[in-house]
């Protein structure tokens, strides 16, 4: 089974109350590609400037990341600059350079086209359909998106919600897009709008999930002493769920569980340092030994 | 094996975004006592006013809570009048007046001195020291507290700590208490201030278990589309924990792990309409059938 995702890489500068990172690889397929690393290779399909660094890209191919769907164009990588403050809970968005993104177009190479699981990072919804026309029309989709679509184009995300088989986002988005504060009524709310599966993350308190068949299910968060840097969390998670979908090769109920799991315990480790140092560190078994761990300190009396 | 709580009874006048009420039953023992009803009798220490209604003392015998401990004193019940708006985590205070509680000290009836279970509910920390000077040494003690007496009293309360087998605190309790923002180190902190147990409350977001032979638990609350009214959510949570383990006659740890699905589940209920209005109509086979629906929610792959 072949993973795809379409998304943004960036250079952050990132600070938090303990400590940043300045101009180091980001974005939102970046952490969902090497957080999916781990479990099955990933094709990417982005935009980088041609300020992108070798080391960067060497890193990506070294985690079994397929890269000819990752275009270099004239001029520098897009830019996001933000910082943390108190909870850590949202980021605060100090500056934000399009540059290569502006006017990009996702296209497909041709050995992307029968991927059959396929994830939408967050991008403009009009792209995002996009990527959707030129996938397989049996390929299992799933989207996430941001606070700024939701605001800017409403109409084009409710497009694109129509069509995935799932949609992952937090609680703020959640919230947002169904006009619901309970999370209970917007999981359910979203699922009328079209995916079959909806994720919500709720980042320390853990995530949801609804299911078109009436399926719930609720974990908490993997227990961490301290959160050194949360960017890439819910990308991170989004890339252990989607990794371990496309190795079981199944969507079915007992697999999205399993999933959920994974791609908590994959953010665990993701936002203990910044960037994507503590994944350049984790080895399979330590990702495996926390999924065990969970499994311990949620079972059942 | 017998459940006592000490603490406040009250006339409530509650308003949140869905309704109000005025001049209710409330209070934290009575919260307690009611939830804990569903598992085993309880006996009651606390004060009310010479205007405590008949109907509201027929109520509690109803559930078959002893008050032999309650004293009725002249003057006026203790009252409170609170609000809640937007997410309703927490309850902006318009009016208390202490009226009989003001000087009152509990005094256990001799025939409640053998009580091998007691629940002090929040009280001021030199109140709960008394109650604990008065009950048998092997009873298996559990305290709650509030941020004003954290604030107010707090080497009061740390000898209290010292004293208790086990404390449950919210979320900003926890913080408040023991300065950490994590709540996991905020739980191991509290452990190292003398507890065994640690129950941390975190309202919709559920609970967390910590334990000083190393035991962690974690669970979601009750997924519920609406809340009426907060009021008295974690005092019912409290009192289903220390009902559920007194009617079992252990706190080992699974039992303990039952107890606080138990809490989560009555808290469920109570939040569902103003005052004790819910805990009038459910009977405790649905108490067992949310309890099995959670097992289902939270059920590993």
């Amino acid at each position: 089974m072949s993973l795809l995702v379409v998304g943004t890489l960036a250079y952050d500068s990132v600070e938090t109350p303990l400590g940043k990172a300045e101009d180091v690889l980001g974005g939102a397929a970046t952490y969902f590609a090497v957080a999916a690393s781990f479990f099955t290779p990933v094709r990417l399909v982005g935009v980088v400037g041609e300020d992108f660094r070798p080391e960067d890209r060497t890193l990506l191919e070294s985690r079994g990341i397929d890269l000819e769907g990752l275009t270099v164009a004239p001029g520098k990588s897009f830019r996001w600059k933000g910082k943390y403050v108190g909870d850590m809970n949202v980021a605060e968005t100090l500056d934000t350079q399009l540059n290569v993104l502006d006017g990009y177009e996702p296209t497909l190479p041709e050995s992307y086209k029968d991927s059959e699981y396929v994830f939408l990072a967050n991008s403009p919804p009009a792209l995002q359909m996009q990527v959707l026309d030129q996938v397989n029309d049996g390929a299992f989709t799933c989207c996430d998106t941001m606070n700024l679509w939701i605001q800017s184009d409403y109409d084009g995300l409710m497009k694109v919600l129509k069509r995935v088989d799932m949609a992952v986002c937090n609680d703020a988005e959640a919230r947002a897009i169904t006009q619901e504060h309970s999370l209970i009524k917007a999981g359910r709310k979203l699922l009328e709008l079209g995916p079959k599966t909806v994720l919500v993350k709720k980042g320390e308190h853990g995530a949801f999930l609804f299911s078109k068949d009436g399926y719930f299910y609720a974990i908490p968060a993997y227990p961490l002493e301290s959160v050194v840097d949360p960017t890439g969390a819910g990308d991170s998670f989004a890339g252990g769920v989607m990794g371990w979908l496309t190795h079981s090769g199944s969507t079915h109920y007992e697999q999205l569980k399993r999933a959920m799991i994974y791609g908590s315990v994959v953010a665990s480790y993701n936002v203990e340092d910044f960037t994507l140092r503590r994944f350049r560190q984790i080895k399979r078994h330590e990702i495996d030994s926390r999924y065990a761990e969970f499994l311990e300190f949620t079972a059942h009396p």
